[in-house]
């Protein structure tokens, strides 16, 4: 049986979407869940749910990792032996075999460094990516690093190359999946130092590396996995997301503005405008994995709700049941 | 009177929706416009369309450069002395005094090289960038760079900023316009070796610097002016621009794929998307402006319709007017 740890001081508005989603998910999957976190919060929580029958266990923390936590202060906490936060506890669980996956709605920084320093690195990797998955107009693409890494050198984007290629095969289902690397210009020499610099050594990988890929290849599906250094991978993220919920908010207050007519427009095609919002929702695809630790972590938006949280959950099942850390083990052995 | 010099050969259908976008901007607009191209082509659609009352003048260009130019090749185009292309003819005006600034919607990067070669730099630049504004939740941006340089140093980032308040300040219309930094995290000391050491320096450059500004921030309207290397602002826009017309596509999909009721809202909130639809279109924009050469070069999409050309036009008229150069020259002076 999967078990999966949670953190369930992630979220912005923790403990409540953590563990209604641990819940929902203990309900609808096939799986074993511990709660890490503060017990006083959780348990009387799970108590209103009526989760006695369910597959859940409660593991005290008795402190938390915030927003506040970063530099020598966060390194500090995320190595100390007997560390009392709900990430440390939470991912030594994965490290000491008692958990499958450890999942976070919390600082992401705070679980890169806590999973750096407790679960180490794979073997032939210098620098763990994050690594969430696009929506595009056919399906979607992973893309890494968005935010691990701000300077890379050409060998890190290979890695991440090894590391997406196995998780959207194993994982997202893709046989021999596309690797583009993303650049300002799709003809092969054009782009940054890095990015020329890094094109012979995928060409030479022994991937299925399509070439150079702009921002608008990414989004038209052209690939199935895209490589950026995490400083480019964050601001296209973000600044996708942004434009994705400035549409929205316009094209409400237009709707919001117009005359009787467009306003019960607007009521008729609410339907589609759901069905739009949840294609592009970040919490549809709940978390992204951190690929390169030696052990299986994923990382959820902070403003996640329970929804978000059961489907971290659940991509973290589908990672640990297609056994995608020994792909990757495997995958890097054959390169070196 | 302004003379705007237009590149009859640029948009990707030319000289069609070039041609007819300067006649819209002569019959709309006070300044005279100097089309440069085939003349062969231009002259029946002038004709066609009555313009004959219209401060238009042809100016023959018998060669012009396309997507197909690059390298040694494009450098030796843009730098020969008789070159006979639309885009060196055209600049040779901006040069030579006899128009204010030249206008294209062809290659972007042969515009560039063209600008740079016969033009020059401004003193005080070490490398010019282009200058779109994008549209944001309260307004809009001024982003440089956005593809002229994929690798920059602080000092150029330095420049971008200076080169961008003024913008912003002459052309935009913003006072004391704050100028950010794209990054990946809003905290001083987040992001790549470049921010981290560009950082301190815009700090001391007596500009409105607010610091560091990720993707969102941009979206949501916090700065005025976003500086950031080439590669990153290139991969941002093309990426935002795809984000848009995904959505877009994807909400047509869903509305036309609904039922009846779901269709019948679908026309009836058609105003509310159009007005959506121009809010976030580039061609309302018109063009980007490449500051840092000496002269004024505007570089339009190439995907651009008459309404578009007219709009580049307008862009470069204000910014002649303006005198947006003269106030950059003063402002690099200053800091020298």
């Amino acid at each position: 049986m999967t078990t999966i740890a949670l953190d369930a001081m992630g979220t912005d508005a923790h403990p409540d979407p953590d563990v209604r989603g641990a819940v929902m998910a203990a309900s609808e999957y096939d799986l074993d869940i511990v709660l890490v976190g503060d017990e006083k919060q959780i348990r009387p929580l799970l108590d209103s749910l009526s989760a006695d029958s369910l597959p859940i266990r409660v593991l005290h923390a008795s402190e938390m990792l915030t927003m506040n936590d970063k530099s020598d202060e966060l390194v500090r906490k995320a190595r100390h032996k007997d560390a009392k936060n709900s990430m440390a506890i939470g991912i030594d669980l994965v490290k000491n075999g008692e958990a499958d996956a450890f999942v976070s709605a919390g600082n992401t920084g705070a679980t890169m460094v806590t999973s750096l320093f407790r679960l180490g690195r794979l073997k032939g990797i210098n620098r763990p990516a994050l690594a969430p998955v696009f929506p595009t107009a056919n399906g979607s693409c992973v893309v890494l690093d968005v935010g691990a890494n701000p300077d890379c050198k050409p060998r890190n984007l290979v890695e991440f190359a090894i590391m997406g290629s196995v998780y959207a095969e194993k994982v997202r289902g893709v046989s021999n999946p596309k690797v583009g690397i993303i650049s300002n210009g799709e003809e092969a020499g054009k782009g940054s130092e890095l990015v020329r610099e890094t094109y012979p050594l995928l060409e030479g990988s022994g991937l299925n590396f399509y070439g150079n890929i702009e921002g608008k290849d990414l989004i038209d599906g052209k690939v199935d996995v895209a490589v950026t250094d995490g400083f480019t991978g964050n601001v296209m993220l973000k600044s996708s997301e942004a434009v994705a919920k400035l549409i929205a908010k316009k094209l409400k207050e237009l709707i919001m503005n117009g005359n009787l007519l467009v306003k019960i427009g607007g009521l008729l095609v609410k339907p589609a405008l759901g069905a739009m919002k949840s294609l592009l929702d970040p919490n549809d695809v709940g978390a992204a994995p951190l690929l390169g630790v030696n052990g299986l972590v994923f990382v959820g938006h902070g403003s996640s709700d329970a929804i978000a949280v059961k489907n971290a959950i659940r991509v973290a099942k589908e990672a640990v049941e297609a056994d995608v850390l020994t792909s990757i083990r495997e995958a890097l052995e054959k390169k070196s």
